[in-house]
């Protein structure tokens, strides 16, 4: 069996800095045509300077791929002008509640206080993307941010807000309440849940925020994808860690799916006897929501089972050491 | 402030085998006066000649230490002349559903099954002392298991039926409804909830079956603990595990508590102003229920502080690394 697909995108990617660029570029820019890439670096993206520059980091790892970069800021309470400058740089700026994640520490606090700052980004076709969770009881965290998103969404109608990386049920019931919002789904969230991180042996590999929660939430997101949901884009949140890093006291919060991500989506929808919606999971109905049009790039994929390694570098990617039953044939 | 302890007892200990009895023995007997020794070692322990044995080896590190070693068996449908010839030298049988936890797969499958062996262990006076879980959702797995108990509960009236380390609100609410159940409780579900396990980083050392849960069911257990129950008895599940199987890819699930439990538990219940209730939960209340006599020993805590080892041996204790705001001053 055989499929094309055209310019897949990676709706949300986290490429880090450094020595580490080497390792998830080169994965991301072979199967994608472009991804959007999160500004938590450890000064987060808050200039256009500093994105700029992190642009050009990234770049230089592409060399002759067709990949594009997709930058984001980070959210911040930033002046009109600011905003206008950027625009032409960005597809959307990032909104982290402060402390929630990985490198979030200078997130947002104030919830009532941003909101000149996101109608200025309404007004200007910005998008919003938001990190949505807020500092409650670990599964419970992304449930309590819903009344934000309801309020963002209302409040402002036309501001794109995308709802990232959701992991429950509620979410997509919300998503489906209002047609400014889109959603990303992972990978890892349509294949685990809680059980496979501590249902059985701890699993640190697979430790990620938001925490992968039950067998009924993995099971809606994957019928809502699964279905072809109009405003649900594939956005892997890969995200290298060493893995001293992840086997040790204190273990860092994502998952490497960057390298496996389209092979194993791939498997998963057509065990699922659908693959007819696989092409707008993975590019088309981001490329409507965003308006994006994103560089050329047709990878065919077959059923030749490919091992995965067990890891990148320092990394261990998601299925590290296992076997998937499709590898890519061709890239054009 | 001083508070002197009379024979405290941990009412569900894990002393492991091998090297390891160097390590768990001297630790819980030290500020233990007795304690019930969990019987899932590598092979389990079915036999009565395996118990004897068992029982040597561990008293073997008591050597001058007033310790009573509380010896169960593994739970499997034994012959009542096999009950009989062991009724004088255990404290109960330790029933684990196969499969919910380190070293139960060959525990029980057949719940109906086994109902001949419970009417004789009634009629002996043996009480039953449970891992209350099933094998579903890692969250629900302990409510999933409340209807086993209540039909126990209700089909065999005088068997003594041990709740063993109860995590839920709703494990507290069933243990009211039956006066021949009792519950034992270990010191860090009263300490920490799922927020401290994955809630930030992720903390293997904090990770335990039956995992912590939320706030709710971690404020319930203290209060009925703090409260004074007259059926909830501390067993610290107190579980070592070398730290290369802690900080790895799949992380063992214990806590080894038993070198701090008495210590943090007095700087629990001081800062509730309980500890007017602290002998009944360490000693009194499983005297009673249990109808035993353990060897004479008087632990005096004070509140000088102490900080608790990183390491014993290869083990990393329970707040290994911090202080503590009591420590013992005498043991007679």
């Amino acid at each position: 069996m055989k499929i094309t697909l055209d310019s897949p995108l990676d709706m949300h990617l986290h490429l880090r800095e450094g020595d580490l660029l080497s390792i998830t570029v080169p994965c991301s820019s072979l199967h994608f045509s472009g991804g959007v890439v999160m500004p938590n670096l450890i000064d987060p993206v808050t200039s256009l300077d500093y994105l700029l520059n992190y642009r050009r980091a990234i770049e230089f790892y592409c060399q002759n791929t067709a990949f594009q970069p997709y930058m984001t800021l980070f959210f911040s309470a930033y002046p009109a002008d600011v905003l206008r400058q950027a625009r032409e740089h960005i597809v959307g700026i990032k909104l982290y509640p402060a402390g929630v994640t990985t490198q979030s520490e200078n997130g947002v606090t104030d919830f009532d206080g941003i909101e000149p700052t996101l109608a200025v980004m309404e007004e200007l076709g910005i998008p919003l993307l938001v990190h949505g969770e807020t500092g409650g009881f670990v599964l419970d965290r992304e449930k309590a941010f819903l009344a934000t998103y309801r309020r963002f969404a209302e409040t402002f109608p036309d501001l794109h807000i995308v709802m990232e990386h959701i992991t429950t049920a509620d979410s997509i019931d919300l998503l489906n309440r209002y047609e400014n919002l889109s959603a990303t789904v992972t990978l890892h969230h349509l294949m685990i849940t809680l059980d496979d991180v501590i249902g059985g042996l701890m699993n640190p590999h697979l430790f990620c925020k938001p925490v992968a929660k039950t067998p009924r939430d993995r099971d809606a997101l994957r019928e809502a994808v699964l279905s072809g949901h109009p405003r649900i884009m594939f956005g892997s949140d890969s995200a290298p860690h060493p893995v001293d890093k992840k086997e040790c006291s204190g273990c860092a919060a994502g998952i490497f799916s960057a390298p496996v991500a389209l092979l194993l989506l791939t498997e998963l929808f057509e065990r699922a006897d659908r693959l007819d919606v696989l092409q707008g999971f993975v590019s088309d109905i981001a490329r409507t929501r965003y308006g994006l049009k994103p560089p050329m790039k047709q990878v065919t994929l077959h059923t030749k089972p490919f091992r995965v390694p067990e890891r990148y570098g320092s990394v261990r990617p998601y299925y590290g050491g296992s076997e998937i039953g499709w590898s890519v044939a061709e890239i054009r």
